[in-house]
């Protein structure tokens, strides 16, 4: 088998496995529990929240656990509810976990972000940014087309034009592959199983006093932000995977870039192939194979043992077209034809060479027949 | 170890653990995916589906995977924002996860059902419920002391009353225990952790076209209720703990039946001892021990390393009243010195003589040394 699709989810980490099925055996407690046992894990999770926050070289602050990245976008956009929230900035090619409900919450008051092909038009969201603005997402690394987007730089000047605007960061592509901070940022979501982590768990980085409401109410766990009994053995084992991800991050990112100049080689061997995105990380390759639908692509290289996608998972049940490659500045007519290949540092050239070959006589066999219709 | 706080969280079941460790190295797609390796978990995640379906006895309606039982309550409560949520009716002795978003989201408009004892007065109920009334939430076991409700009974006046309210069932601590059917119910919370399923997993039942909307927005995940990956791994985990407690249930009643008989006449030589409630769940064992707070008795037992509770996990961090004990009749002047039991059907009359002997031997020495000061 040759999966590329691990910016939708990779495999386990092995010794984020170890630590999960090993804590497994022992987390009987409940970590609210006022007894030794509960107060145990309790306390190992306060490790793991300080691990968090000294991956995102944040000296204060707050990192509390959620169920998944969606979660903890969600979190920051619907926690507004009750509360004034005017003006609130997020881009159309942003995750659907943060355009969904900032475009079918009626309330929310939100308003896209200017972008030019997918790039952040940052003088334009600066002129349309005031006193009234509230929020501002940004995605740091786009899950479709692996867009880099200069957040960092945008973050410190809405600061200066507004200081008391939240920004909300979504790093759900980056963390673990790209250096990520809290510089200029308010929040920001990490997700586990894009990282080696198991599904279920991911994470949510505040700064202090957050303007919003938590997203579940009850029992007052993680300091009050999110009732929910915590998932311990997944907080112990998304944390070593961290730790792993981290470890390695270098290395795997050479190795990933290395890996992506090679795909991109074998597959310019195919005429008509375009490349039309830049700036991307180099975990996440988008090309184009214009004449055949994806679909069919996909399908057939699936009869092969491979598989990658055309979009990110979220947006793979959307027909036709396709809002956030719109967005991205790709014209309508080329969205069904979009292939999404995104890499881990264990996917070798040899896997590479397999794909391609298949790829090409795939796409050359299906025009041949195309253009005989 | 003795351990007997299992109505917070308990061990999990070893088949669930090797479906969770098996699973896990082959659990690297995403289920959202469109190719096979997501089609083929979207497929099993269905079959779970069904199963729950099955457990509930429900015909119709839909079985969604939430982190957390407090998510599956929070939902069914918080979903109505943006529309219209005149008149909810919950107990004050429901879990937190009701009472808290309740009592804190000020345009819920939640009104309490009338208490006698911490029995629902189902009459005044009846009188209390109109043409506006939108939702009433009902608990079917009680957390911290273990009363049953007769849940089925009275969702059935409500529903002859008016039948477009929308009843909603906390089955947390008799899913998987006692028998759990969807009759006149529309949804219903359950939760893996306490039945011997991974902590992060839980479910909600819905009956077919809910008036809520979803708590969390984005990719449209199971069938639209509920956006974020699915954790697949913990809801086969779940799916197969229920497996197992379903296959066990009536002999786990048994046996945890006479152990709770057990345990109450070990108990009773306690002269001081009261057990103030009554049609309690054989599981929970709540009993007051006058004069010695339950703190100082919790924390000697600990040194014997025998773990039991004061009230539920999530109140534990609640100091002075109890609102949860004051809903079920119990003058505020006891909160102090109420102790709680849970069972699992894997402890033993062993542990409970040694708990009892225990216990027994640190209040007359805590009492004598009471009434020396």
């Amino acid at each position: 088998m040759i999966y590329l699709d691990h910016a939708a989810s990779t495999s386990i980490n092995s010794k984020a496995y170890d630590v999960l099925i090993n804590f497994l055996r022992e987390d009987f407690a409940n970590p609210q529990a006022a007894h030794l046992p509960g107060r145990n894990l309790q306390k190992k999770i306060e490790d793991c929240r300080k691990y968090f926050l000294s991956t995102l070289k944040a000296d204060k602050g707050l990192c509390i656990f959620t169920s998944s990245a969606t979660e903890s976008n969600n979190m920051v956009i619907s926690g507004w509810e009750g509360k004034s929230r005017e003006n609130f900035f997020y881009s159309p090619s942003d995750h659907p976990s943060i355009t969904i409900p900032c475009e079918k919450k009626k309330d929310l008051m939100a308003k896209k972000i200017p972008l030019s092909s997918g790039d952040i038009k940052t003088n334009a969201l600066l002129d349309s940014i005031d006193d009234k603005t509230r929020l501002v997402i940004l995605t740091h690394i786009n899950s479709v087309n692996g867009k880099i987007n200069p957040v960092f730089e945008i973050a410190k000047l809405i600061k200066e034009k507004n200081s008391s605007i939240w920004i909300h960061l979504d790093a759900v592509q980056s963390y673990g592959k790209y250096p990520v901070c809290t510089e200029h940022m308010d929040s920001v979501s990490i997700s586990s199983h894009k990282i080696g982590g198991p599904k279920g768990i991911a994470g949510l980085y505040m700064k202090s006093h957050p303007p919003f409401n938590p997203l579940l109410w009850g029992g007052g766990q993680e300091k009050g932000w999110r009732a929910s009994t915590p998932a311990t053995s997944l907080i112990f084992s998304f944390t070593e995977a961290c730790r792993q991800i981290f470890k390695n991050m270098q290395k795997n990112k050479d190795h990933v870039q290395k890996l992506n100049e090679f795909t991109k080689n074998q597959l310019e061997r195919i005429p008509k192939i375009r490349f039309p995105f830049n700036d991307t990380s180099s975990y996440i390759l988008s090309f184009i194979l214009p004449g055949i639908s994806s679909d069919i692509l996909l399908r057939q290289l699936e009869q092969k043992n491979i598989f990658l996608s055309s979009t990110s998972a979220c947006s793979s049940r959307i027909k036709g077209k396709n809002p956030v490659l719109s967005a991205l500045g790709l014209e309508e007519a080329l969205h069904k034809f979009v292939l999404r290949i995104s890499f881990s540092p264990q996917n070798t050239q040899e896997e590479i060479k397999i794909f391609s070959e298949e790829l090409k006589k795939l796409y050359e066999q299906n025009y041949k027949i195309f253009k005989k219709k």
